[in-house]
């Protein structure tokens, strides 16, 4: 077995006893039945994964990952690609919103290069795994190799390895990469079977013209690739980037790690739809940050099978609603572990 | 001029060129225009209401009011009015949900009684200002007197001074006392002239028998007090509850104060509405926490005029939506205030 198989392998479904022992304790603690609400059902589901009544989720870690797209030449974006590597450079030096929400959360970022097409020299603080410079553009040839593929996945796994390895207890992923949109949608129309244009939307903010060149390309990927896009692999390599990739086996291992991982927004959730296509039991392990301002967003949220925790029409990814989720979780957490019982209380139950 | 009328005297609307300012000031940083969503409208008005670019949301507190309901009688509640003192002594050790979403947070809470029926001893760390020992029954008499209502309202004008000068820049506020969705529910049906049945719901969980005595026991109040309830404080003073008059001073102090107040559920909503009906600038101050599960909320949320931040079925009270909600805005605030710019950073812009 490769690392990809090794992962997927070590995968086990959620526990089901876990849960429902959670949901047992929930009804000792200081509240009215169930009145926390969906707090409780992700705090029971902690304890599920933690595999403990007293989960921890005080070490939580967002992994940021970034590439460039080919099909960016199809004049897809409203920016250049070379804000892809500016962007990195802004990540590293503390100036972008992932670093100010992540700040304000208390929530350690690591910024992955997975092939951006910039050259980054040494910026202090990059982790640098470059599975190529770019993908290809996806309109004329697959976007990566299957080498340069296992390569991108397998840097996901390793960081999420490490992080398991660091001691976090709570992880995020989010990504950075002009034209990830357009990959994102093909991936979202690949699994879903929706047409084009409903999972299409204006990304970082494209006018009309640039959407209908997106719907184009994305139309003519999906039509050149279509004998490979029935295998959620076939579809990564045919149309995907490689900071989803690496998204991908992030969420693998973080499953395989038993570690709680929070997907961020569209992009994030393409990579989590394809994992979860993988291997079911994945999605068991994934919270959902957000509704993101997308319109495919919705059709892969429900492939992966999570309903999202916010729903503030963001739309930067980055690991922005990961972060902010990534509180709530915390919060959810806490007040599993720190209220005190009926009993110890001296509070009269119904 | 009395401490209520002096109070609404001092309000400002929020400043529309403050918001304008931070509106273009956004233009500026290293994200797609508008791409945070509504994390840019919060950080604006924060900005506006605190009238600078910079404004700190590092000091958050929670109010918690506590007072007790003669509706109880009417079997209105699915637990006993002694757990209104049992939960007061659970804040003050730490025990409930608040505690342990506020701790997770970093947020500094307060314990009032404003009328909480059984003896509470000397707790430590309790704020005793008792208007009385509960309502009276609003089936028979109303709830309080006018002297009773402006102090209960007067202690929450004083903790939002209080706060103010204890340098607090962003406030929450919630509520505890049995059977206080009954007296809520009476208000958004008086304000809002919509059927009780569409804003009575199971509230701490009462089955459906006690719902209809819920019900009833509105439907007879509001008949029986029917002449009052055309301004705002008769339908205080008539249907509601101590820690209802206090959350509704609050609000109003905390606006007179310029800082931002974050409303919890459907209890602290109803306050809120009233504050609005009083001062309708008022509601520019206001964050209003999450959507609840009770059915009246989302009538008096519009009336409010805000937008939930948050749905996740809770309906706990206790300022436990508004404790999740400040941690959003302490998220957008950071956005506003910890980002870099496109010209600082070096990053291209469309």
């Amino acid at each position: 077995m490769n690392l990809l198989e090794r992962t997927i392998d070590a995968i086990r479904p959620v526990d089901a006893q876990w849960i429902a022992a959670a949901e047992r304790h929930q009804l000792e603690l200081t509240k009215p039945p169930g009145s926390l609400g969906r707090l409780e059902e992700i705090a029971n589901r902690c304890a599920a994964i933690r595999r403990t009544l007293t989960p921890a989720a005080d070490r939580p870690r967002i992994v940021i990952f970034a590439a460039d797209h080919g099909v960016c030449a199809e004049g897809v974006s409203a920016y250049p690609q070379e804000v892809t590597a500016q962007m990195v450079a802004n990540y590293l030096r503390g100036g972008a919103a992932i670093n100010a929400l992540a700040r304000s959360r208390g929530i350690e970022l690591k910024v992955v290069d997975v092939g951006v097409f910039a050259p980054l020299g040494t910026l202090d603080g990059l982790i640098s795994r470059r599975a190529a410079a770019s993908t290809r553009n996806f309109c004329r040839e697959p976007a990566m190799t299957a080498t340069e593929m296992q390569s991108a996945i397998g840097t996901g796994i390793d960081l999420a390895n490490a992080a398991a390895a660091d001691g976090c207890n709570l992880l995020g992923f989010g990504e950075m990469g002009i034209g990830n949109t357009t990959s994102a949608s093909a991936i979202a129309a690949a699994l879903t079977g929706q047409p084009v244009e409903r999972v299409v939307g204006h990304g970082t903010g494209i006018d009309e013209e640039g959407i209908v060149r997106k719907r184009r390309a994305i139309e003519r990927g999906l039509a050149l690739h279509a004998a490979r896009l029935a295998s959620p692999l076939g579809i990564l390599q045919c149309v995907g980037g490689f900071e989803i990739a690496a998204m991908c086996g992030f969420c693998l291992s973080a499953a395989a790690n038993r570690i709680p991982a929070v997907t961020d927004g569209f992009i994030a959730t393409a990579a989590a739809a394809l994992a979860v296509r993988l291997s079911p039991a994945a999605a068991g392990y994934l919270f959902a940050a957000h509704q993101s301002a997308e319109p495919g967003h919705a059709a892969l949220l429900a492939l992966v099978g999570q309903q999202p925790i916010l729903n503030l029409g963001m739309r930067l990814g980055e690991g922005t609603g990961a972060a902010l989720a990534i509180g709530i979780v915390q919060a959810a957490v806490a007040s599993l572990t720190g209220m005190a019982t009926f009993i110890s209380a001296g509070v009269s139950n119904r």
